[in-house]
């Protein structure tokens, strides 16, 4: 086989519009603006009062402040969104939203991730019409697999799936990858990028950024360290702490990697002093309350889960009160 | 509200025949045959070569092979058949194949799990034109939640399955519950079973029969630890070592509940001897071998899963050949 | 290196009676009764009221018992003797006594673990003097090591300590040892044994009797499934059940090897009745009231553990009570 | 009970100099510089060729190159310096020697962790005569308690040790303490810090500096982010990166605590890419070639533990050599 050059993605030849979007009016963005870099937030999934359905409109208020705030590029149907809850309708319905919202201004990656090589094949097609930049999948879940298996899996999905794909690696999944592993991925052609939950803040270093730049491929984390982590090397963060707070998220980013240090430390620690707040309580319960601070939507909890109960969502306004939630 | 007096299963009245399948022809059951009780295989999906589809004429003839052997009810797209790898569309002619084949004869189970309440809920209509007797769930096993939202997640269901439910309660499942909170979900009126993986072989004894009995609801187990735990009171066993040996599997029920403690004894023996042989390599692909000798199909291990590599099947059948797959 | 011919254990020769006691008469046993083989209670450290000292005559009468019950081995300071929680004086203390009412009846056997290769040597080494015929060791407990550490551990365990080594493997132990490292490790002359909690029911059948019977190994389990286990082949059983029930696990065991299978069910189902109680509470406090009920003891709970709360200990006393605690 | 005014140390007064060391030499410490804060380096235990003695001599000169580089504290026989592995009468001549060669120059923490309420008790007694100013223990590490079990162990230590008591809470024991039990417990005036091992950078802002300050408690992290999180009020540092860099930790410190952004931010990237040269292997086994590349003894692995193979130690040279061990 002969695989196909590095890095092009394969979305702007594979969109194929429906019928009621209409993709002519996408910009277009060069390549290298395709690529996975800097801020990319995995977008929450807003809910309509019911705990139920999700709320379209709200949806796509979120996508274009996100995208007005600056960021870099845009996670959709993550864990976050609570993908593993929200119904395959809705699923459909937030993929066309995003896209149709995002307008090609920006890559996107919809997270595709079913239990196994068929079920995840079958998920990611019925979306191969929407303009979708990346696809990402998670190690099957469900039970533990061999290696070999794992991998034999993520080969399956490179050589079918329609877009290009981003590992979406994490220690909650009973089959996640070593790192070694990763990078044995990151050689076929289709596999592009990862985004690696819960390594050592530096652990980009361990990969020369020469060889991902040749391979096309980029390495995300989940956390958010950002400035220090961008320093590291690090290509990029899919955090959720971006969702309400994406300007400060951008501003670290771009403290940091235009080097002035003093800043990305004054703005890392501001960032910081935020996402302390989404401790107090269960993190999504806690992003869900910063977001509703930011007024951008009225709930991202899908059933069966509950919000904050008062007290702990006051904690957490207070450090919101005093920290301030925009650049400083 | 007035909850449904029990036991009473809704499977008759709720029951809307497809116009392909005619359900006219199913003998009427006693409610009491209903029951959940005895040996309860966890039926595997035969696939077709590919591992991508399955062999629907192979599953057919197992459900029919299960039945005349003196099987007590079958659980249909559980983990053993690896619904977390099965297609949705062939999710569905599985479950259509099973009711066809079964014609009512035995208690049937549809493991309608998926990772949340709308989604379980979305899943499991999907089937209600089925004559299932129950639908089995388990907790939801993503991410963690609190135990107040596993709670909301089975009370839902049960408010709005078309089925009663059965939990599905198993250790490699984040949101695992806790033995006592098994039993306060039994107080719903229609949660009227649990499989519960793992316990001690003797958890039964805690749960006195008669308060069970009058609850109409069913404690099972996963083991095969069958004539030691069916004398402890456990009241049936869902195994997938009787999908190869269901005659041993009924037989060694039958000796114990009917009070022959030297057969139990000698066929339980016999019984953990052949399920030895299912530790010698990865559970399914031993359970794969053993179907196989047993000539029920070629494969139960959809993508991406690998069959054992054939010197540690050698040994598999080697055990199957001394010590004998039926009760002897 | 010329290893010596097996399975001479080194316990006659390398005994160096101390002063104060005199082994003079102890009786002599021939090897093979040295074997370990049957029930082997890992017998609990009965304290004083403050839960800081051991009672020592308490631990001399619970010897002399367990021995008129005829239990065939005994298993020192082990963790039912909460090893971890007692004293380095009180662990000689007790390993003197049992040594000293034990006068050679039975095969004894030492639980020296500590948590490194010097600090194990040492530990055994205080007891060098005591007629011990294996010292027994778990692998590292406090930080994962590679397996190719914990292999020189024990290897060096059996090359430099004066008794014979049994392996204590568990999985509550971060360096637990895979079966077949277990199996290998057998090759060393000088290790003899595994006691390994966990492992299915079964898992002596993997091993060949003959196999282990020219090693001179006995391969021992935890759990107190004493009937099926032992038609399956295992050598021993380390219960704590055995503490409070000797009576009835050895006579499960007598029935089971001895090939009564109708005894051998329905012993095993009075002893796995038993064994429920103990899961109504922590076990080890379960275990404790047991051995209260028996009158064997005022507590076996060193500090900071504490006792059943009175209205769990009155659910366990219920059940011995309807059971019955010695053979039926 | 009147609780004795905090927060002075019992050490002072309880110290009892043992004949054959001098401590009269000893500089008077202010009580306040007696606080834990800063950089507090776990130091490792320098090996023999041997991995089985201690090399005392080339500890002591260990002690003395960290504090001529300026930590704040020393912690003498953590996880760093595998208290696990190394004998009883190695850690008494290594605890003398870090006490004789700091001349109380620096506060001192001594790691007494044993796995019970006596055995802690006793092996802190052990070391009553010598200088230090606080004891350190791990919650029990052997087996699961509930939660009123360890906060009576820590209760009675405090109650009854001979110093002040440091939590040493970490997440590879069984009975890590979740964060509010940490905080309940520092009410005891005898217990006045905690190294807490992994919780989130932030998570000293959940505890309000002054509240901190009053019960004169010191809140310590494991990891080497200093100079993010000791801006987020983070009172110190007890990382093994300060064993081989202790220069470039103190001076990270020293920036993030002066306010000096820009050079904070520069040598947090440079300390963390060193970090990162501590995960291409075994961890301690990345520091052991660290510690040797600064020429400060030859090993610090005891038994059974192996050294870094020599293609990743090179590996971890080269990233030294790259990026420099001192502050730049």
């Amino acid at each position: 086989m002969n695989p196909p050059a590095r890095p092009v993605p394969a979305a702007s030849q594979d969109a194929k519009p429906t019928a009621s979007i209409h993709y002519a009016t996408v910009p277009t963005m060069s390549l290298s603006s395709k690529q996975l870099r800097g801020i990319i937030p995995p977008l929450p999934t807003p809910m309509q009062p019911d705990g139920r359905r999700a709320d379209v409109d709200a949806f796509a208020r979120l996508v274009e402040f996100s995208i007005s705030a600056g960021v870099h590029g845009l996670w959709i149907l993550g864990t976050t969104a609570r993908f593993d809850l929200v119904s395959d309708e809705d699923q459909r319905v937030l993929a066309e939203t995003a896209a149709r919202v995002a307008r090609g201004r920006l890559p996107l990656v919809l997270n595709v991730s079913d239990m196994g090589t068929q079920r995840t094949i079958e998920r990611a097609r019925r979306c191969d019409d929407l303009p979708y930049d990346y696809y990402a999948a998670l190690p099957p879940w469900y039970l533990p697999m061999s290696v070999a298996e794992v991998v034999d899996y993520y080969h399956k999905l490179a050589d079918e799936l329609a877009r290009p794909v981003v590992i979406y690696n994490a220690p909650w999944v009973c089959n996640q990858l070593p790192f070694k592993e990763v990078r044995r991925l990151a050689e076929h052609p289709r596999i592009v990028g990862c985004k690696d939950v819960g390594p050592h803040v530096g652990r980009a270093l361990e990969w020369p950024r020469a060889e991902r730049a040749q391979l096309g491929f980029s390495y995300l984390h989940a956390h958010d360290l950002v400035a220090i982590s961008a320093d590291l090397e690090t290509d990029g963060f899919v955090t959720a702490l971006a969702d309400p707070f994406p300007e400060l998220a951008v501003a670290t980013w771009n403290a940091a990697v235009g080097g002035d240090a003093a800043r990305a430390f004054r703005l890392q620690s501001q960032l910081s002093r935020l996402s302390q707040a989404t401790q107090l309580g269960a993190y999504l319960g806690c992003v869900d309350v910063a977001c509703r601070y930011r007024k951008l939507f009225e709930s991202m909890l899908p059933q069966p889960l509950r919000a904050l109960d008062p007290e702990t969502a006051k904690r957490v306004v207070a450090v919101l009160d005093a920290v301030g939630v925009v650049p400083v």
